[in-house]
C-alpha cells in the first residue's frame, strides 16, 4: 500500500524578500512531489513575478481555491489576497505585510482544521504587519496563541549533526537572567526529552545543558544561576529518569567533538544558541518549532530584502525544512500509532533526518 | 645582518594539567629554534617527569640560573621552584597553584625588565593559586597590575582567517549590560584600530561591531542598547575616521562571509565572542592579551585535568601562539623604528600572521 502523501502547507512571507525565491527553487527540483504534496498560500501573481524575475521555467502552479481540490503530482497554490496586489523588491511595505499575514492566517486554518499536515513558513518582517492582527516576535508566539499552548513552543535548530534547543525566547539580553527559573528548566528539558523520542525517534535521548555564565560560572566566582537554579533543575530531571549533562561551559562545548555526542543541547538565552549554530551550519540547518500540537518548520534566513529577487540565496535550508517537518510528521504519527498498539513496537526504527524515504 | 633573535619568556602553567605537554611538543620542533629562543620558567623536575610519561625523545633543555644565560639554539629553562616538586597528574593541587604562580612571577620580572621580549603562557587553574598572590580571574587582569594598565587590555582571539575582539571581560551574564558604556566602546574600539595598525600592520582597519540583543535589539523592540550606546559610540568613532560597521545581530554576522571581510570584530561579551571563535576555530587559534606594552599569548586551551599526561592534545594552537607573539613583537617594533623615520616607510610591509619568515 502506497504510504499516505503528506500534505504541506507553504506559507508566502513577505513577498517583497526572498521568500518566494525559496520556495519556487525548491519546488522546482519534482523530486519533492514524490514525498509530498505542497500547497502554497499565497499571491499567484506574486508568484509569477518571481518566477519571471528569477527565470526559472520549471515551476508551475496548479491554483486551487481550498485544500480538497490540490492534486498530489503538482506544486498546488491557493490565492490568498488581492489581485492587484504589487511586488516591490526589497521594500518592507504595508502590502507585503497584509500579504504575508494572510497566508499564515489561512494556511494556519487549514493546520487547525486539520486539512494540512504540517506547516512550512516563508521568512516574514513582523515589522510591517499590522499590530492589531500580528503582535509578535514571529511565528512561534503566534501559533502558541491559535494554539493555546502559550509557553510550550521550544526553538529547536537542527542541522545534519546536532540540534540545539533555545530555553528562553527572543529577550534583551539584560532580562535573561531574570527568565531563568528552575521550574522553566525543567519542563523545557522534560518536554524536550519527549519531543526527542517522539519526533526523532530517539529511545533514550541524551541532553547537554549549558550554562548562562562564562566557563558555566566557575563554581560561582562567574554568577550563580548555574549553582542556584540550573544544577538543582539537572537534579529533578536526573531523578525522573532523563539523562541530561551540564551545566557545560558553552564555548567549550561548541568548540569539542560534544556537539555530536549528545542528542540535543540546551542554550540558556536566544543568541547562545543561534550564533554556535550558524556558525557552524551556515546556510543549512532548520528552525523547528517543536512543542506544539502541530509541525512548523522554517529555513534559517530572514527576508533578506537587500538580496531579493536576485536569484542569489541557497533554498538547502528551506528544503531541509520541507523534508524535516515531514519526518517529524511521520515519526510523531509512528510513535502515537505505536503507542496505541505495543504489538507493533518492533517495527519502529530510528529515522535519519531528512531523508527521502 | 642577522635578525634578532626573540626571546619567548614562556610559563609552565599547572603542572598538573596538559601545559607542559603543550610546551615540549611545541618546542620538540627544533624549526622554532630558527626564528626564536625559548625560555621556560619553570620545574626541571615537572618538565622531566611530562617528558618521560609523554615519552618524548627529542626534547631536552638547558638549564640556566637566569636569562644572560640563555643559548640561542637550545630550549633554555630558568628552574623555578621547589626542587621536590611532586606532579600529580589531573589534581587541582596547591603544590600546582604555588608552582604556576612562581614561574609567572618569574616570568613577569624578566618581561617587565626587558629582559625578555614576549610572554607565551600556558594554562593555569587560578583557583589553586593563593589569593593573596593571585587574586584575578586570569593572566590579563595580572598583567594589567603588574604594568598599571587596568582595563587597557583587550583579549583577541585571532586565528588564520578572522579576529574576536571581547569588549567585556569574563562576567555574569547579568552584569554585562550594564558593563557597556558609550566610552568604553570609544576607548576600546580606538584602541583596536591602533592595534590592528601596530601589531598586524594592517594600514586602515575595518571593525565589525556586534549588537549586545538578538537581531541587534532589532531597531529597539528587543532592547536599547544598541539605540542608545552602541550607535552614537559608533558615530564618535567615525567622526575620528575609524572605519567600523555596525551594530550588526551576532548570529548572522557568525553565519555569513563577513568574517573574513573586516579585520576584526567586536563582541559585547565574553561568550559572544568565545562562543563563535571555538566553533569555527575548534582547537586552532590563539588568544592574544592586547593593548598592553608587552606582548603576551597563549593557547586556546584549558588545564584539562582529565587528560593530563595522556599525550591526546593537539599543541597546534600552543605552537601559533607562539609565533604570533614574535610576528606582533616584529609588527609592533617595526612601526615605532619606521614611526620614527618616515624614509623607512616603503619597506613596510603586512605580514601573514605565523609567518615563519
Amino acid at each position: 500500500m502506497e504510504k499516505q502523501k503528506i500534505k504541506v502547507a507553504i506559507t508566502q512571507g513577505d513577498i517583497n524578500g526572498v521568500g518566494f525565491e525559496l520556495i519556487i527553487k525548491t519546488l522546482s527540483d519534482n523530486f519533492i512531489l514524490d514525498n509530498c504534496i505542497p500547497i502554497i498560500y499565497g499571491s499567484t501573481k506574486a508568484a509569477a513575478f518571481h518566477k519571471k524575475t528569477l527565470d526559472i521555467q520549471s515551476f508551475n502552479v496548479n491554483v486551487i481555491s481550498n485544500v480538497s481540490e490540490c492534486r498530489p503530482k503538482r506544486v498546488n497554490i491557493i490565492n490568498c489576497g488581492n489581485d492587484e496586489i504589487k511586488v516591490e523588491l526589497g521594500q518592507a511595505t504595508k502590502t507585503s505585510g497584509e500579504a504575508a499575514f494572510m497566508s499564515i492566517e489561512a494556511a494556519v486554518k487549514d493546520l487547525k482544521d486539520g486539512a494540512v499536515d504540517v506547516l512550512l513558513t516563508a521568512p516574514i518582517n513582523p515589522a510591517v504587519i499590522d499590530r492589531e492582527q500580528f503582535n509578535f516576535p514571529g511565528h512561534t508566539e503566534y501559533l502558541e496563541q491559535v494554539f493555546g499552548t502559550k509557553g510550550d513552543a521550544i526553538t529547536l535548530l537542527v542541522n545534519d549533526v546536532f540540534k540545539v534547543a533555545v530555553l528562553t525566547g527572543r529577550a534583551p539580553l539584560s532580562e535573561v537572567s531574570s527568565l531563568i527559573t528552575e521550574e522553566l528548566i525543567v519542563s523545557k528539558i522534560t518536554a524536550l526529552n519527549q519531543l526527542l523520542i517522539e519526533d526523532f525517534a530517539i529511545r533514550k535521548p541524551r541532553i547537554a545543558v549549558l550554562g548562562v555564565n562564562p566557563l558555566a560560572g566557575s563554581d560561582g566566582v562567574l554568577g550563580q544561576e548555574e549553582i542556584e537554579i540550573i544544577k538543582p533543575a539537572l537534579k529533578t530531571l536526573g531523578e525522573k529518569g532523563i539523562v541530561c549533562v551540564g551545566p557545560l561551559a558553552a564555548d567549550e562545548y561548541f568548540g569539542s567533538e560534544d556537539i555530536t555526542r549528545y542528542d540535543a543541547v540546551v542554550a540558556m538565552y536566544y543568541e547562545q544558541g543561534t550564533i554556535p549554530f550558524k556558525a557552524i551550519a551556515k546556510n543549512r540547518g532548520v528552525d523547528f518549532t517543536a512543542g506544539l500540537p502541530i509541525v512548523r518548520t522554517a529555513a534559517i534566513a530572514g527576508v533578506d530584502y537587500q538580496v531579493a529577487g536576485q536569484n542569489v540565496v541557497s533554498e538547502e535550508s528551506f528544503r531541509q525544512a520541507l523534508y524535516l517537518a515531514c519526518d517529524v510528521f511521520r515519526s510523531r504519527s509512528n510513535y502515537h500509532e505505536i503507542s496505541s498498539d505495543p504489538l507493533k513496537k518492533q517495527e519502529h526504527k530510528k529515522q535519519r533526518p531528512y531523508s527521502r524515504a
